[in-house]
């Protein structure tokens, strides 16, 4: 685990999971697959999208930036592929606008869709118009400098979450999950169930079941003591 | 007061005002509203809507939460009626997702139309296409455990007010606020002359009245001492 | 500086820039005509639009208010003429809703378009159905009351930046911007070039360019000593 | 439940609760007390005391204030008895120094002891010098007027909890906790025992014995799955 | 006011106040002087001091340096005297701590005995035990660089307020407060009357006497529509 | 890396380090030690201490809990041994109070003397007098339950941080770092050096040497282009 933080490095091949694999779970959203995995590698809430109504998955390209300065991206573009996503964490916190729309244009020469960072991104308006997708910290036309070495595809922790080269990450509107690039096809496969489960729930909870008949919780309510009363008057 | 934050107990029969008098209050916005009955009842600002460009009202069934737990909207869905709105606390803060399309499906198929809660949301691009308006503290994937009792109408603090069930609920863009039940017809009809009075003042002002002059402000701006100067040499 | 903060005066005479070079600036953005003036001015990142994909640029015209007294915004409206921006920080953090359709009627039929403030907003919907743009540090219903001076167009710190009376505001999605009035037309100039240069730049990386070799970065990156490994495992 | 937040009005006459109970509760202090009455009526821990290892308990009389206004702060004192503590709520969000040195001086001489405010206070250093202890949102000097009328001895919500007057106020180290007034002799019964509970623990656990043991916690800790692995490898 | 954030200049010759009415102002602490000079000039209450129960005046020596970078403190010490305070603020927001032991060393060589700064300080416990006040918006261990220009004494912001160099800076418990170089004399006399004037009322309220009646409130309040009732039924 | 955040497994045996030289870490301090390893492994900045002018190192005993549930807790004590540090993370954000003083007491019992938490801890007064040393995000009181598995000795991420059980922890004034076990002799070998070379600049700077000229920093800062002024009027 000492790689993790480590300055100074560009490791040139990583590993991706099965791109068909990691499409399918936009299919589920983040909190279907956070689900599905046992609730790990869910991104902290202060990371939200720039943009509304849009989903993405892809395999992680880690960058470690020092605070203030974004050299570490130029060095990342040319370690990426079609389908990559880039996921950035500054080496102590920081909000400053480390990416902006040149960035963008050059990632998404390569193929590259979508950015995660726990940090600031400006020019906003045109990486929505170039549907450059963004998830960050904060939105801040504050720009950086290039002095200091970080490094481009060792683990780091962005946003309370270990995220690793080569691992999935899917972003949606409610955030973002990483999953592990060797627990794919089993986060998958029972993504597919729980989707599977949550659609014949929906058909019965719209048909006006309730929730308390088919999970069948009025026994252990009633044994934790849950009291029904008329009126308030009666509390 | 002693029912305030009770544990374990579900109301079945609580009062809500005229529908037609809570439908009213839409017109009027939350800002006029809030005006109109005298500056209470107002939640914080870290309320906000995960859509824009709509007001809702409603009667209030209340729900009491432990954190990270949502087995009390299960409860709670049973005791609603159409029209009613949602609001829910936790007794101790979080911003776990505690609400997701499941239960909107289910409280949508009772004629609930939203949710006020000052905790986490999930789903919220599918609650969006549902039409299923809410308004949380955060946007958050993270799910929640059904193992402690809560209660459900109740009086609860949400947000910094007190909510009783029954209480009305309006929310719009700029927040939430909590109109007492038996205040309603008073604070209608003061809603009514208050944008009645509104809308003389923005014809006015959309001609170029000042301000200054239709509310006769320079008499009392001159006796509290405010100067005119020609230019920043003379401050 | 003796006259930054002052309460109780009114300045009637402003000087302001030349209108052409500051509608000017809404071409390049904040985050570039930030850059262009040597990343100075740039508000701090709480302060955010009500409205998406919208760009506005004009003279300051000033108010410092008491906390929770919106009385100055009356006092501003007449000193206003088309073009101008309204600036406004409260003298004491705070966050009520200082602002809303009413003012916004008065200050457009003056000519004014938009407001920047360190403070709350309401009537956020409608104010964007205006089309009345606003910065704000919070969207709040809660209401001001009229008893305390502050004052119209002295220099004031709005979200820890000087802004001078006919300073020259700039603001888009990406925040809020000050340009000093005698620095405007130097600005706009290094403004044109940054602009230009990042045209041709975002040619080349959308050609598939490397920022790595457009700017050379590679020599020092390598004196800095930055490694490139073939994995994880040479790390 | 109309008359919380009502403003204009003051309640001369409160019931208190018996002060031998009221004293007894510093004893067993936050965390406890809050636990033997059903984990409610604790404050949002952004109240933090402004001294250190001090403990405080006594019966509330509530004070509402509009933000930025410490009028009623002055009509407070007079309603004041010998063992009260003064609670007190802006009536919107508000972190100015509404209580200094001087009115902690007029408090104690009627006997006051303490303040808890979800606001600023200032002073600081002298109030710790007199002994008057004070639970704040903030320290903050900024000063506040005199013009809006809030309210004394009506229910108000402070920090996320109601607070009835002459309902028994506990503080310490740890936050502040509301105890119902019809409540205390109750509250007192169960915080005694839960205190002798806590004492046999404490002389368990330190004499080596395990939580697990004398909880009989490894049997379940079994049935929900819990593994046991010799080393990380096996995990 | 263009001077304001100007990077990549030293000031070497600014003019400080009378030494005498600088070290007076201890005496009356932030709280009063913020007063005695017309509520302006205070800091934003995030800047809290590392030690308890101190109040420090001196002259500022301003500090703008690059977010991460603290080169510019050492250009600063050269320029310090006897009885000065430094005064940071980063050109964009950074809790990084840009000072520690050793700066406090070389300030303290040259008769320097404080730090005011909007951002992260560190080797707070040795800083403590030196006896080098600070006041700072964090602590923080996280280092920085050195390879930014920032300036020294010229006009900055520093959390919310404009700081000149030789402006005079008041720091204690309650905060900081900024006092203009050339209306120093005549808030030293505010200030003298006004903690002429609270103590001559301290001593009044000690003795039992209401602010009620020292200022005599009673009619207005009765004129605003103060209601007293005899219990909360009458509300 | 698939073992970070796994929930349900105790993992039996750690390595530690060598007792002599995590001990060694206190003499060096937070700020130096994680620079004398390259500006890794520091926790969030908020994290802060219970208890005033402290160091502590030790071994990390890894806890991951679920929110609002303290169970783990007394999983890990059986685990620990003299000279522990219990590291904790909830897998979802949340400031309940998850540690009070008979759980110090356990640990204490079996010579563990500290706790880092990411999470709120309550009894703070009685762990002060106990000798306990705490860090966390937050004093609250409020309790939690026992009802869901976590982990412990599993990597988690506590505060930005990835923590391995067995890595050191050392925590004083300025927050806390993690240094990996097997990089401590170099780790530890680093601070001598940093500390040696600290304390000679140290007495160069008390002995009036100012920074510039012993890191030689003039022609650098020249060549950056740092202009040296008589005054403002010449900026």
């Amino acid at each position: 685990m000492s790689s993790v933080g480590k300055t100074g490095v560009v490791v040139r091949n990583i590993q991706r999971a099965d791109q068909a694999l990691i499409a399918e779970l936009t299919q589920y959203g983040v909190a279907t697959v956070h689900e599905a995995q046992g609730r790990k590698g869910l991104l902290a809430p202060s990371i939200r999208p720039i943009q509304q109504d849009f989903a993405l998955s892809g395999s992680a390209v880690t960058v470690l930036a020092a605070p203030g300065d974004n050299w570490m991206f130029h060095v990342a573009v040319e370690q990426c592929q079609p389908g990559d996503i880039l996921v950035m964490a500054p080496s102590s916190p920081c909000t400053d606008g480390f990416f902006g729309d040149l960035l963008a244009t050059s990632l998404k020469a390569r193929g590259v869709l979508g950015l995660v960072l726990d940090a600031g991104v400006r020019d906003t308006r045109t990486l929505r118009e170039m549907g450059f997708a963004v998830w960050s910290r904060a939105v801040h036309a504050q720009g950086t400098i290039k002095e200091t070495l970080g490094s481009v595809n060792i683990p780091i922790v962005c946003a309370g979450q270990l995220v690793n080269p080569g691992d999935v990450v899917l972003a949606d509107d409610d955030g973002v999950v990483i999953v592990r690039r060797d627990e794919l096809p089993a986060v998958v496969e029972a993504s597919r169930k729980r989707a599977d489960l949550e659609e014949q729930k929906r058909l019965r909870l719209a048909a006006g079941e309730l929730g308390l008949d088919i999970y069948n919780m009025r026994p252990r309510l009633a044994e934790k003591g849950l009291r029904y009363v008329d009126s308030l008057d009666d509390v």
